[in-house]
């Protein structure tokens, strides 16, 4: 019997053949934190005093709190880059580089890699075919010290994309299509693999959305099988093509799922869950204060082009924020045109930081307010006021939504 | 004997001739406030529950909770947001339009006005020869309500500028030179008069910068003598010249200076005071953690291309954000590549927000930083914590110590 991405890649990293449900301890091969956990992280590390394991796979990106909105944050900054120069660790990149998960994606995530870092979308790696699996930030330390970590291999379910999506219909609908159909725990201690049949119509853009959004499943981890469009995306950042590794043609399944992806409408997630998912047209027309395009879900190249495009010339009707995952997009951004035609709609820009995905800051929200915001979770008072009401969308409906004021489609505007 | 534009304006104003000493009572021809502030003057308004005097000459402008870093502050921005809807205010702009002393200037101010508004740094609205004097949230909400408001005739005091500012020399250090000669509270009860000999040598960008520091040499005001420049100005902002007012060849002033502006040097504002003012040469190569350029005080276009030039090609070693003090000059940056250029340096960016400046959010500083900040105000926590060391600097000091990493002239990175 062959074998599945899942069991590949652990048989590799634990040194032995795994099945699901195994109890294994494995190597790691890339281990990361920011600047949020980073200093649990390091404070763990500090009490334990022992070396850090392998420098050259740790890897440190300030997101959550950049550029720092308090004095605390401040301070947790300064300490973390102090442990990083007095560890001499190379692959630090601070406040302004990029959100972690794009960090890793863009520069070190290889297909078949076992990633672990101290952040719940750890998952969003997955696309590039790692398993990748966010843990606790004393996990993450014992793994900084060991270069070990333990978990259970989880089930393997196979998710297979078929077809091609519509117009305007990105990654972020195929997540909460998922959602839609299985809802939030449904993929408890499983891994999704998932296949594309055809690579190019599901570009890397939408698989790191889907993986993101694989912990929202309640996934271990979720996988896209590698393939040409992982290489051109690997060649492209990084000027070499990968080995890739592919799960074997008779390898089996707990379960498997077909989406077809000419089928999947515009939808959202209303409040206040990630599987709450409705289409566009159900809430359509629904007043909006504020609009966020951003984060480590939907802050990459695609979503600033399908913002630029629908708010060409127009300008937005509600408070409206966008933030490129990292400078490199931010600065690609800028040479095709998409910063200035955002900013001149009215978009405030910045980029490289969480900003309000998580409330900290950089657009928070005040009760009573509604909120269109293309990140991954919509939980009661994730982006600031426990009074506020968070529909979880797609670029293109955010940018339609930001243009009149109200929940609609980009057919509505354009 | 002839009338200082003081004497002028408040005459106009307060429809008698005044003389320094008295105390009088004078109509506003603009009033303003900030989301910071306006929150308290909207709690006296409503507590008084008066009718809005006028409201067309009512201006408001979301800057310091921009966009907003918590709950609170996103809350503060709803109620203000509500107030403007009851009461059908026109002139409001909402978060990412502009710091509103750039707003001020940029839309509405016009020479020989009389202004006020719940802001220290209000000054700034004197680069156009308005009046334009900072007051408290009570008294921003009587004049609000009665369109009037009560002060103290200032004395005047003169100040010429001569000759041409060197390279890398701008307002900033003309405003450093004064408070290095006179101190910080020298010009207690005055007004000061800027004359400039040949206008166009001192640009309204730097003007801007000189009578925003005028709060900070403790003037009740600081006004450039309207000239060619101020119509310029006004002309390419807004498509129309305006009527100027000019002191009285033969007005008596308190006393007079004349700073030589070919001798002028580069300067900083060393800890922990405005007037603590060395020339760059003294505190040169002094290691930097972070630079800040931006703020209602350099924030400017002129301020964006000196840094843009002096970037250019090269990578910051300091942290260093830079916030454009409006979504115009944002917009117009971005045109002529300037952002491209700071953003490919490795400066973070975003627009229209005071962000670090009053150490609220977006890039507070942590305890033991040393900061180079083209800001108005270095007391101690200014930016965050109160243990850290600010300089104040103009924008070309600024952008050679963040490609430095320590404070640096121009000279040393070109």
């Amino acid at each position: 019997m062959g074998l599945t991405l899942t069991e590949k890649i652990l048989s590799r990293a634990s040194g032995r053949k795994v099945s699901p449900g195994d109890v294994i301890e494995a190597n790691v091969d890339l281990v990361a934190f920011h600047d949020l956990t980073g200093y649990h992280v390091i404070e763990v590390i500090e009490k334990v005093g022992m070396k850090i394991h392998r420098v050259d796979n740790l890897v440190i990106a300030f997101d959550h709190l950049v550029p720092p909105p308090d004095v605390r944050s401040a301070e947790i900054q300064k300490s973390i880059r102090e442990f990083v120069k007095l560890h001499k660790i190379s692959n630090f990149h601070d406040g302004g580089y990029g959100i972690l998960h794009q960090v890793l994606i863009e520069k070190y995530v290889l297909p078949g890699q076992f990633v672990i870092a101290a952040d719940s979308h750890t998952t969003t790696s997955g696309a590039l075919g790692a398993f990748a699996q966010g843990m606790g930030a004393s996990d993450i330390a014992a793994a900084v010290l060991t270069g070990k970590t333990w978990l259970v291999v989880p089930q393997p379910f196979k998710i297979v994309l078929d077809g091609r999506l519509r117009e305007w219909v990105t990654g972020k609908d195929v997540a909460l299509e998922i959602l839609r159909v299985f809802k939030a725990d449904y993929f408890n201690g499983m891994s999704i693999e998932v296949f594309v049949k055809n690579g190019t119509d599901f570009p890397m853009d939408y698989r790191a959305t889907v993986a993101n959004m694989g912990i929202e499943m309640n996934a271990d981890t979720l996988m896209f099988v590698p393939d040409e469009e992982t290489k051109r995306f690997i060649e492209s950042e990084r000027g070499y093509t990968p080995n890739i590794i592919q799960p074997d043609n008779d390898a089996e399944y707990v379960d498997e799922y077909t989406v077809e992806l000419d089928k999947v409408e515009l939808l959202v997630a209303a409040p206040h869950s990630v599987d709450n998912v409705k289409s566009v047209s159900e809430v359509e027309g629904i007043d909006v204060d504020y609009v966020f395009i951003g984060s480590c879900t939907n802050g990459r190249l695609s979503d600033l082009e399908i913002a630029a495009k629908i708010m060409k010339g127009k300008k937005v009707k509600t408070r409206c924020i966008v933030i490129p995952a990292s400078w490199k997009i931010f600065v690609k951004a800028m040479e095709l045109g998409y910063i200035q035609t955002l900013v001149e709609a009215g978009c405030i820009v910045t980029y490289g930081t969480c900003g309000p995905c998580i409330g900290g800051h950089f657009g928070v929200t005040a009760p009573g307010e509604t909120v269109v915001a293309t990140i991954n979770r919509n939980f009661i008072g994730r982006m600031g006021s426990p009074q506020a009401k968070i529909y979880l969308s797609g670029p293109s409906v955010a940018a339609a939504t930001a243009v009149l004021g109200k929940i609609a489609e980009p057919g509505d505007v354009i």
